[in-house]
């Protein structure tokens, strides 16, 4: 076995992951998957939680997704990508660790609380839904995985998963499962062209990874800015403006972008000379991943020969977690 | 296939079972395999449920339970005998259906909320015990069962498995799931040794299939009869008095225990009298069985392996109602 640390990762096939994700955790991953061992989940199960009468909309974005980590550079012989639906041991680990948790600590989980009331659930909120960490314990132990890259909203999943750990392996007298480390990155997240906070699909301000030029130029000449900023001459605000927030996501030249806020604070720049440099920067960072992605669209029998590929192989890892998941229980009878 | 109808029983593997188990459930067996397509399973994943910390004992009932079945002649040519946490499927298609169940309908079931109450789990339920009508709708459409024995008080039970399947099928366009229907049983509960209406390990009033002839003399003769009956020559009671509903349960002369009735009732008949009838009655019921019984403990490599090869027969079924199932939820990938 190898020493390197392991890290799951992963995603709720909802819709094609847009430049959002890339500064969100693509990125992130590219770099983890040099060191670590990397498995990134393709989380359909959980995207039926919350889409159950749209299985086909999941179904279908399994493939994009794909596309968009192969397009980006998630490279299939360093990292292991797979579909959580064709892992059973997943919904068995789940089943046995929903009988260490008590009902009203699952109710109490913030970020569970949190979504519950976003999505106006109150009263009707599914077993499946309040039952999700429980699930995600059962994702991150399969895999024996060490750590979890996540944002500061999903610290209380994290220790959801160490208390079904601890309480395991005291139960059961076994070192079979793994605590884990939250791995916190420190990249903001991206806002939406309209400036809102959160860029997403709902929302209809996202760039997509696999949108035409023709459609980024749309996006990016049509993006909110400061709605003070009417003419050029106008000193312009940088806080809170997308446009000088996408730059520092994306334009490597931060001495030219720290000139060009403070001309745009001064008044004189017009919009539309910065956006035009986003523009550029921003076509030239997905000419490639968007070149890469329509040659592998043109072969998607090759593409989900990975998956496949990639989902045996957790197979066989969540086998042996358990074997020993069922030694520990006294479930190993032949 | 079959045109069998499809009948799922089974038993959680906490302990041997008792002759109250044969007049409650396993006689109606010998009688259901004979007509119908039998499935019988050994429930050790819903035993876990409230045996969370005593796995142990669960894994030993499992060949304690099999050698009961086998024993009273549960015939494996005709029965499919499993175990349950060897059916993956069970524990995914309980995870869909998690999805498909509110909270709130889980803790409006009267069957949970009673059991709740007895084990006094009040607000520290946990999340498995809460789910497990859910776990058991799994259990009976993994093998497309069409009738299920069950006791009133589990009607709920079934109505909350319907309503899954109802939701399934509506949800996905499909048929991939079966209605079931609940077979109520007319045979009465029998009482424990010391007239308690319900017979129980936990109670120790209990006359197992597999007790030696000398125990179960000793747990005839020291049974529980009419308190007021002190002498033979006082007119005794017969409702209640367990020694007589043991007799109407396996005596198969009816008259002669009609006149024992009468004779008690009148007075001048003796306990230890009727005791000595209801001693050679149920030795002579239990010899066989625990001659059987005996023999086949001698080789439990045989018996494990009819329970493997009962696994595999179901585990066949079970991927099939999987296919169907995850075609409808456009779960199939490869």
């Amino acid at each position: 076995m190898s020493q390197q640390k392991i890290v799951l990762t992963g995603d709720r096939p909802t819709g094609p992951l847009h430049i959002g994700h890339y500064v969100g955790s693509l990125a992130n991953r590219l770099l983890l998957q040099q060191t670590y061992k990397q498995y990134v989940m393709i989380a359909d199960v959980q995207a039926l939680t919350d889409n159950v009468d749209n299985p086909k909309k999941v179904h279908e974005n399994v493939t994009q997704v794909m596309l968009d980590y192969l397009a980006v550079g998630i490279d299939p012989t360093k990292t292991t990508i797979f579909i959580q639906s064709m892992i059973p041991e997943i919904a068995d680990l789940t089943v046995y660790y929903l009988n260490l948790v008590t009902v009203n600590r699952l109710r109490r989980n913030p970020t569970v609380k949190t979504e519950i009331a976003q999505k106006g659930y109150g009263e009707h909120v599914t077993a499946g839904f309040l039952m999700y960490p429980v699930s995600q314990a059962a994702d991150i132990t399969v895999v024996r995985a060490q750590l979890v890259p996540v944002g500061e909203d999903q610290l209380p999943m994290i220790e959801q998963t160490n208390e079904i750990v601890r309480s395991f392996n005291r139960i059961y007298h076994t070192d079979a499962l793994c605590e884990v480390e939250a791995l916190v990155p420190k990249i903001a997240r991206l806002p939406g062209t309209d400036g809102k906070s959160k860029m997403s699909k709902s929302l209809g301000n996202a760039i997509y990874l696999s949108d035409s030029a023709d459609v980024v130029t749309k996006k990016i000449m049509g993006m909110y800015t400061d709605p003070n900023h009417l003419r050029a001459t106008d000193p312009g605000k940088v806080e809170g403006n997308p446009v000088f927030e996408y730059l520092d996501a994306f334009d490597s030249d931060t001495k030219t972008v720290e000139e060009l806020k403070q001309h745009y604070q001064r008044g004189g720049l017009g919009d539309v000379v910065v956006k035009k440099r986003l523009l550029e920067v921003l076509q030239s960072f997905l000419e490639p991943i968007r070149t890469r992605r329509a040659q592998l669209a043109h072969d998607i029998p090759s593409v989900m020969k990975l998956l496949k590929e990639g989902t045996e192989q957790t197979r066989i890892v969540a086998a042996h977690t358990m074997d020993r998941v069922k030694e520990a229980m006294h479930l190993n009878y032949f």
